[in-house]
């Protein structure tokens, strides 16, 4: 049976990678990866190294990334393993959007990944407010990059919410302690009869 | 006043560069640039390195290689110089249809380059039975890339032509003597009301 492919979308801070290995612990095979990917392209978006591109260039890049790890990622998904995506279409939207400022084209920024992506089987919007996932990538160090900014943030949320009325995203308000978003997200997986709980017991 | 932007378009073995040159020494002080470009995604492309990616990912990366391109090309542009270009928007759409086959999503290969380009006063095609120009990519030792093949050619030429018409291009009889090529192109710019004869005459 092929796996399930499971995205987890939000802005840094919210708890997306502790969510995931959450998740790849309950399931107990899943592959957990993340966007931009740890390829050719996915490094050179990650080092900064094209300097002051132009957001449509930027947006195609990630896409392309996107592309290429689609590839990849139906290729174990194929293989029967579950996938805990950490980003995915609709980050392109919703930071390339804010990147873009008033006039930025969605529709434009939906289409062009029409190629580079496949349908997941649940995407989760860990939704917060910015302040507070703002501070939280404060608190553990990590710094602000340039896509961190408040106002920014600000806009990539609303986008986010947007996109998650439009496609159907569940959104988690992750601002709840780390067992209640778990607890939420797993139960909705089961209500989706994407997991069933009783599979673990079986295996072991 | 800002410069012309004219594009050539064709296979490889077409006379692209050999034209560029001529028109670049009619005009006097043009820019000569050419697709992928030798910047840091252009170089990921002409490499090799990324192996065996989907086509979709490929024309994403052409596209992301181009949006940077036109950004300094629309600076040349505006500092007055014209820029004759090697390969633009009809490229990625011709390639990249032949290596997707019969399921090839033109609408979108155009769409999804909708901001990577900006539109040019005049394209040329340089259009030549594929058997021809292959053999002139022999002739001078340049070997023959994957692209290169026969079929692959023909099938890209049709979509050349496809796009020539529906865009507008100008197809040139490629097979005909370099200086004739040259004339045939002068002579539309001339007609077009790019380019007038005169101006060298004034500059000199």
């Amino acid at each position: 049976m092929r796996g399930r492919f499971i995205v987890l979308e939000g802005v840094d801070g919210t708890g997306k990678t502790t969510l995931a290995g959450r998740l790849a612990d309950m399931i107990g095979d899943a592959a957990v990866t993340s966007e931009p990917t740890t390829g050719r392209i996915g490094a050179v978006l990650r080092s900064g190294e094209l300097g002051d591109i132009p957001p449509a260039a930027e947006a195609l890049l990630f896409a392309a990334d996107r592309a290429i790890h689609t590839a990849e990622m139906e290729g174990i998904l194929e293989s029967g393993r579950w996938v805990i995506c950490d980003r995915y279409m609709a980050s392109t939207v919703a930071y390339q959007s804010a990147a873009m400022g008033g006039g930025a084209d969605i529709e434009w920024l939906i289409e062009m990944q029409r190629h580079a992506v496949i349908e997941p089987d649940a995407t989760f919007l860990l939704d917060m407010d910015p302040e507070e996932s703002l501070r939280r990538v404060d608190s553990r160090g990590g710094g602000t990059s340039r896509f961190e900014k408040l106002d920014f943030l600000r806009e990539v949320r609303r986008e986010y919410l947007r996109l998650a009325e439009r496609f159907g995203f569940s959104v988690i308000d992750a601002s709840a302690d780390r067992d209640s978003v778990f607890s939420e997200v797993a139960g909705i997986l089961k209500e989706k009869g994407l997991y069933a709980s009783e599979r673990r017991d079986i295996l072991q």
